[in-house]
C-alpha cells in the first residue's frame, strides 16, 4: 500500500490548492482552481468536507462558483450550498443555468432549499425554479430549460435576426436552435428554424416563415413518453406547454439523452444496492452507512428467509455432510443465472421490444435455454459431486438440483422484471433480491429434499 | 399465466403483420409497417426469426429498409444484414448515414461484413466505411460523422449560405452547426459558426469571419478523452483531424453523449454477467446459450474454490450442524456489502473524483463504513444465532464472523475496481466474481476456524 502513494505526483492539485489556501492568498487560490480541468476542480474539492468546500467556495467570485458547482455532481453540489449560508448560496443558484440550479435545489433538503429560494433577490425568479423545482426531474417540466427566445407573431425576420444578434452577445456560447412565436396572450403560435431566417428577406412577417401548429409537448409528459417522441421526430427541441396552452419552457434532445444517462447510472447503482440516491465517499459517513444499511437490512431478512429452509433438514445435513458444501454453490450459481436474465428483460423493457404482459414468451424463450445451461452446469457440477465422494447418486442429487434450480431461475429471473414493471416498481432495484431468495430457497430445498429421499443411498 | 394472456389487446401489430403478410398483400405490409411507431417497429420484427426478418425487409424499399435498421439496436440489425443477401445488405448500408452503418457493420462477423462491403456500388464509400469500422466503436474515428459541410477558404460568406441551403434541401432535418474551411490540401484552416455567417456582408472572405487554428481532436483519441474535451468546452461538434492534419471527420456532442450511455448500459451488462454482448432474446438459442455460459463456466469455478474452505471443515460443520444455516447467509450479505463498495467505487472512477492509485482513501472511507454497518449486521445476525440455539458462543461466532467479513468486503469491494482499472480491465466485467470468491471464502473460513477454536463451548 505505502507503494501506491510514492507513486502519486508530488504535488497533487489539492495539496497545491491546500498550500496556497495555507498562505492566505485568496487571490492566488482562485486563479489555481479556475486554471484546473472540470474533473481536477471536482477532484480536489471532493478531498475536502462539505464545510471546507463551503467555505473555500463562498471566498470565490459568484461566476467561479457557479462554475465549479456546474461541473460537479449533483448531490455533491446540493451537499456544499447546504453548508453554505442561505444568502451566499443564492447567489450562486441565481448565477447558474434555470435546470441545474431547479436540479441542484431538489437534491438538497426541503429546509435549505426553501430557505435558499427565500434569499434570491428576484422575487420572479425564485418563483420560476420553485415551480421548476416542483417537478419530478424526469419529466417535461422537471428537464424543460427556459433559455429560448420568444417573439410576437407580428415580428418580421429581420427584426427576429436582431433580437438572435442581441441574445448571441449575452449568452456566449450556448446555441439556439429555435425561435418560438407567441400571441400576446402567451399561448404558442409557431416555430421558427434558424436556417429559415437566412435565406429570407429581413421584411417578412415571422406569420409566413413559421411552422405554425406546431408539435409540442405538455410539462406533465413522462420521461417515456419524451423519449418516444424524440426518437419519433428528429426535432432538437420541443416547446413545453402547460394545460392552458402557454409556452412555458423548452424541452432539447440533449435533455432527454442526458435523462437517458441519469435512468442508466440510477439502474446500474440500484441493481448494486446503492438506493438512497447517489453516493459519493465526500459525503458524511453517517449518511453513507445509514443509507447502505437501508438495503442491507431487509436484504438479512430475506436471507433469514431462504436459510430457514436449512434449518429444516438439519438431519438430512448432519447425515451427509458433503451437502454443505454444495449448498453455497448452488446458491450462487442459481443467482448469477437468474442476474443474467433479469438484465436481459431490463434491457429488453427499455429498448421496448417486450411488453410488461408478454409473459409467455419469456417461458418459452428462457425455458429452454434453462434447460440447455442446467444440463450443462448440472453435469459439471454433479460430476464433481461423484468423482469427490465416489458416490453416484451424490452426483444425482447435485447435479439434478442444480439443473431444476437454473430452469426456475431464469424463469423467475426473466418473469420478476415485467411483474415489476406492471406494479409500477423499479425493476433494478427490487429484481435482484426477490430473485436470491426465491432461488436460494428452491435451491436449498431441491438439494435438501432430493438428499432425504435417497438418504439411504448417500451414507 | 392465462390471464396475462387474455390481457393482450385482439391484434398485436405483429399479428396484423401475420395477417397481411398470409394474404400475400406486399404493398400493404410495407405501407404497414411504415405506419408504426418505432418501438412497434422493433417489437414486430422482435417477434420473427432472424431468417424471416431478412426475408420480410429485402421485400421493402431501400429507404424503408434502412429506416427501420437505424430504429433497431445494432446487435439485432447486424443479425439481420447477415441472413440478407450481401448485395441487398449493401443497398440498405448505402442508404444508412455513414456511422451508423459502420456501427452495424461491427456488430456482423467479419466475413459478412466484408462481403457487404465488397458488394458497395461505390468504391469510395466501402473504403470509407471499411475505414470507419477500422476503429474501436468509442474512439473520436469510431464516433465521427462524414455528414458535415467544408468550404475552401476562398469562398465567401455569401458562397457558404448558398451551399448550406443546397445541404438543407438534400438532408431534410439534420442540422448543421459548423462550416469547416480546409485548405486545398485538406488541412484543417478554420470553423465557421453559422451565426457568424447570418450578420456579415455576403462578399465577406470567409478568411475574415472564421475561427482559426480551431480546437480538433485526433482520430485515435478515446473516449475518456472526448469525454473530457466536450465537458471543458461548450462546442456541439468537434473536427477530427488524421495524423497529418487533415479534416477526416466530425464527432458531435450528441454521438459522445450516445457514447456515453452505450457505456453505462455495457456497464450494467456486464456486471449482471451478460458479457458476450448485448443478448436479445430475437437472437439463435445457441448463441444465447453460450454466451450466458461463458460468464457461468469461470463462475463455477470460482464457487468450487470457495466451497473448498467449507470441505475443509467438515468436521466442525458436522459437530456443530447449525452453522450450515449461517454459512449462506454469511456468504450473501458479505456479497451485498462488497458490492456496495464497488459500485460506488466505479461511480466514483466515471465521475473522475478518484484516481485508480488512490488506495489510502479507499482503505479510510471504507474502513469506518465496514466498521459501522458490520457491528450493525454483525449483531442482528449474532443475536439470532443466540437466541435459536440459546447459545451466546455461536452468536459470537457467527456476528463477529460477520462483523470481520464486511469490514473485508467493503475495503475489497472498494479498492478491487481501482486496481483492475490500474490493469485495463473492465471493473464493472469483473469485480463482482472477484469480489464474491474472496468474501466467500473469508467469510467460510472466519465462520468454520472460529467454531472450531470455540468447539467445545458450542456443542
Amino acid at each position: 500500500m505505502i507503494e501506491e502513494v510514492v507513486e502519486i505526483e508530488i504535488l497533487e492539485p489539492w495539496e497545491k490548492l491546500h498550500e496556497l489556501e495555507a498562505e492566505g492568498n485568496l487571490e492566488a487560490v482562485s486563479e489555481f482552481v479556475d486554471s484546473l480541468s472540470a474533473e481536477d476542480q471536482r477532484r480536489c474539492l471532493s478531498r475536502l468536507s462539505n464545510v471546507d468546500q463551503a467555505d473555500l467556495l463562498s471566498r470565490f467570485s459568484v461566476e467561479l462558483a457557479a462554475d465549479i458547482m456546474e461541473s460537479l455532481p449533483e448531490v455533491q453540489a446540493a451537499g456544499i450550498l447546504e453548508n453554505l449560508e442561505p444568502e451566499v448560496a443564492a447567489d450562486i443558484v441565481e448565477a447558474l443555468p434555470d435546470d441545474i440550479g431547479a436540479d441542484i435545489l431538489q437534491e438538497m433538503s426541503a429546509n435549505d432549499s426553501a430557505a435558499v429560494l427565500g434569499e434570491l433577490d428576484d422575487a420572479d425568479e425564485a418563483d420560476h425554479l420553485r415551480e421548476l423545482t416542483s417537478y419530478d426531474w424526469d419529466t417535461a417540466g422537471g428537464l424543460m430549460s427556459s433559455e429560448y427566445l420568444t417573439v410576437t407573431t407580428d415580428y418580421t425576420t429581420g427584426n427576429v435576426i436582431r433580437d438572435l444578434n442581441q441574445h448571441a452577445e449575452d449568452d456566449g456560447d450556448r446555441e439556439i436552435q429555435y425561435v418560438y412565436a407567441v400571441e400576446p396572450s402567451g399561448k404558442l403560435a409557431g416555430v421558427l428554424r434558424l436556417r429559415d431566417l437566412v435565406v429570407k428577406k429581413a421584411t417578412t412577417p415571422v406569420q409566413n416563415v413559421m411552422i405554425p401548429e406546431p408539435a409540442f409537448v405538455n410539462v406533465n409528459d413522462n420521461f417515456e413518453s419524451l423519449k418516444n417522441v424524440f426518437e419519433e421526430h428528429a426535432y432538437l427541441a420541443m416547446p413545453v406547454l402547460n394545460d392552458s396552452g402557454s409556452l412555458v419552457g423548452v424541452v432539447t434532445r440533449k435533455a432527454v439523452r442526458e435523462a437517458t444517462v441519469d435512468h442508466q447510472t440510477e439502474d446500474y447503482l440500484h441493481s448494486s444496492g446503492i438506493v438512497g440516491g447517489e453516493e459519493l465517499r465526500s459525503m458524511p459517513m453517517f449518511t453513507r452507512s445509514r443509507r447502505r444499511l437501508a438495503w442491507l437490512a431487509p436484504n438479512i431478512v430475506l436471507n433469514l428467509i431462504a436459510a430457514s429452509i436449512i434449518a429444516m433438514y438439519q438431519d438430512t445435513l448432519q447425515a451427509v455432510i458433503a451437502l454443505a458444501v454444495f449448498l453455497p454453490i448452488i446458491s450462487d450459481m442459481s443467482g448469477c443465472s437468474g442476474n443474467q436474465a433479469v438484465a436481459v428483460s431490463i434491457r429488453e423493457l427499455t429498448l421496448g421490444v417486450i411488453r410488461p404482459t408478454e409473459f409467455l414468451r419469456i417461458v418459452w424463450k428462457e425455458g429452454i435455454l434453462g434447460i440447455i445451461n442446467g444440463a450443462v452446469l448440472g453435469l459439471i457440477l454433479g460430476t464433481i459431486a461423484f468423482v469427490w465422494k465416489d458416490n453416484i447418486y451424490l452426483g444425482l442429487v447435485v447435479g439434478g438440483a442444480l439443473l431444476l434450480n437454473t430452469i426456475l431461475s431464469v424463469l423467475l429471473g426473466g418473469m420478476v422484471p415485467l411483474l415489476l414493471k406492471r406494479f409500477k416498481i423499479d425493476p433494478a432495484l427490487a429484481a435482484g433480491p426477490i430473485l436470491t431468495t426465491c432461488t436460494d430457497m428452491c435451491g436449498f430445498f431441491l438439494v435438501l429434499s432430493l438428499a432425504s429421499t435417497l438418504l439411504s443411498k448417500l451414507g
